[in-house]
C-alpha cells in the first residue's frame, strides 16, 4: 500500500483534477482500489477502514454488535471529529490568528462540544476495555487518532482518565504502529 | 414496532433518567430492541437502520459496493445533516428570532456547506439512478428524509435537479410512506 500526501492548506485537494478523478467532495483521505476491473476511489476514511478491515476480527458478525460498533463510527463522524480534530486543525495547522470570522465564530462551540464528545468515550469506557465491547474493533481505530493528540486541540486528557488508559490499551496492542 | 415520541425542545432527551437508561448522548433517535437477553438501546439513526437492513438488499454484500454505500452514510453525517438538517431545525422549531449568538454565526457557514452537501449529490446522481448505484440502498434511506423537506431550512430544491429526479423515484418506489 501506498501513501500519496495532498497538502490541503495548500488547496490541493480543490484542484480540477482531483475533484473530478479522486473525490468530488474535495476531501482526504481516500482510497484508491486497483483491481483488473480498473481503478476505483473510496472517499471517507471510515468507509475505507471499512473495506480494509472487510472479513476480520476487527468488524463484529452478530448483528447487534455489528451495528453497535457502527454506532461509534457514526459518533465519531458527528460528535468528534468536527469538534476535536477540526480545532486541533485550526489551532495547530492554520493558527489562531489565522482563523476566519466564521472560524472564530464556532470555536466556543466546537470546544463545549468536543469535551462532550471526550466525557461521553470517558464515561462508556468506565465499564469496559474498548468502544464497541472488551475487544478491540474499528471504533476504535476510528476514534484513536485524534484523541489521542486531542492536547493539540487545547482538550486536556488528564480530565478524561477511561479515555487515557484505553489509549494505553490501544499503544500496547501488538502490530500497534504509532502515527508519524 | 413502536414510536415513542421526545420533545427535545423541551429538553426531554436530556433528562438524567434518559441519559443513564436509554442514550447518554442525550440524544435521539435510539432503537431500543427486546429480546429474551433483556432490553438494549442502539442511539444513531444510521446504526439503527444498519441493524433493521441486516440481511437485507438494501446493504450490499460486495465489498466494494457495501463500503461504498457506508461512504454516503458518513457522508450524511458529516456534510449533509449538521448543515441541512440542522438549518431545518433552527429555522422551522427554533424560530431565527430565538436562535443564539453562537448559532446564528453559524448560519452562513451551514448554508454554504449544506449547499455544498446538495450540490454533491445532484453532481453524483447525474450519472446513475440513486446514491450507491442504480438500485435503492441504506444510503438513499439515510439521505432521503432531509433533502427531501430541504426547503424547509432556506435550501432552493428547484437548484438540484437531480436530487428532485431522486426524490422522486424514492417516493415512487413500492411500499414507501410518506413522513408524517
Amino acid at each position: 500500500m501506498d501513501a500519496r500526501q495532498y497538502d490541503i492548506i495548500q488547496g490541493e485537494t480543490r484542484t480540477p483534477e482531483f475533484l473530478a478523478k479522486v473525490n468530488a467532495n474535495g476531501r482526504i483521505p481516500v482510497l484508491q482500489i486497483d483491481s483488473e476491473s480498473g481503478t476505483r476511489f473510496l472517499p471517507e476514511s471510515n468507509a475505507a477502514c471499512w473495506y480494509l478491515a472487510s472479513g476480520s476480527y476487527l468488524i463484529p458478525q452478530d448483528r447487534f454488535a455489528q451495528a453497535d460498533m457502527l454506532r461509534w463510527m457514526f459518533f465519531e463522524q458527528y460528535n468528534h471529529e468536527p469538534n476535536v480534530a477540526t480545532l486541533r486543525f485550526w489551532l495547530r495547522f492554520v493558527g489562531e490568528a489565522n482563523l476566519s470570522e466564521q472560524q472564530r465564530a464556532q470555536v466556543m462551540a466546537k470546544r463545549m462540544a468536543g469535551q462532550d464528545a471526550l466525557a461521553l468515550m470517558d464515561s462508556e469506557l468506565s465499564s469496559r476495555k474498548f468502544m464497541a465491547g472488551n475487544v478491540v474493533t474499528l471504533a476504535d481505530i476510528a476514534l484513536f487518532p485524534y484523541t489521542h493528540v486531542a492536547e493539540e486541540g487545547g482538550f486536556a486528557l488528564r480530565d478524561y482518565s477511561n479515555v487515557q488508559a484505553w489509549i494505553e490499551r490501544i499503544e500496547a496492542l501488538p502490530k500497534f504502529v504509532p502515527m508519524v
